[in-house]
């Protein structure tokens, strides 16, 4: 498969709502992920494995309601890909709790072997 | 200063349409360009060096009329960012001479010591 042919398959997946598919079904057993800023001592800003990245998932997901989800792109380069999200979510928990925001990043994804090997999320928190 | 703040004033001059400025402004002397596709033997994928990439982008503004410009983000990482771009725009020469049409790309930008030292598109032609 073609870099824009499994970002395309990503975004119709995320636009559909089945993340966890796209960790399932396209994602390297030895999975990367970077995110933009640390968050806790459970939540470190690199890990490392399909579990880890699961629980992080699955994590973000237990803990914000998403009432709206924009997906765009892939914008393809190499074995790239960038993929925009835009979400209106309240949080479940944390200080942000019963608060409905906004949260909009880039993604920038690395594909090997047919398989997403890499995701690093770009985004700012905090005006 | 920081990678938001940098990226912060590449958007603000970009929504400007001072895009020259920035190439002036807030690139390195030897800055590496890297398109998503190859242009031809006189625009070659990869371009390293301030000369070459102010001629690139000059060859660009020469040949398209920009009718409306939409910039986002910037989404910082680390020490990159991305931004992206909306173009809708007329060529003026070319095979696509005369004919309007979008163009959609996310750009990521890698800053050292202050300076963009890369700048990479992401973006696909052809369906």
């Amino acid at each position: 498969m073609t870099t824009i042919e499994i970002g395309k398959k990503l975004v119709d997946l995320c636009k559909a709502g089945k993340n966890a598919e796209v960790i399932d079904k396209m994602y390297a057993p030895n999975i990367v992920s970077v995110e933009a800023m640390a968050g806790n001592p459970t939540m470190p800003q690199r890990m490392e494995g399909i579990a880890a990245v699961k629980g992080k998932n699955e994590w973000w997901h237990k803990n914000h309601e998403v009432h709206k989800a924009e997906v765009t792109g892939p914008w393809p380069n190499g074995d790239k890909f960038i993929v925009g999200f835009k979400y209106e979510v309240t949080a479940k928990s944390g200080p942000m709790a019963g608060k409905r925001f906004t949260m909009e990043e880039a993604a920038l994804y690395t594909v090997k072997n047919d398989k997403i090997v890499q995701e690093e999320f770009f985004y700012h928190m905090g005006g």
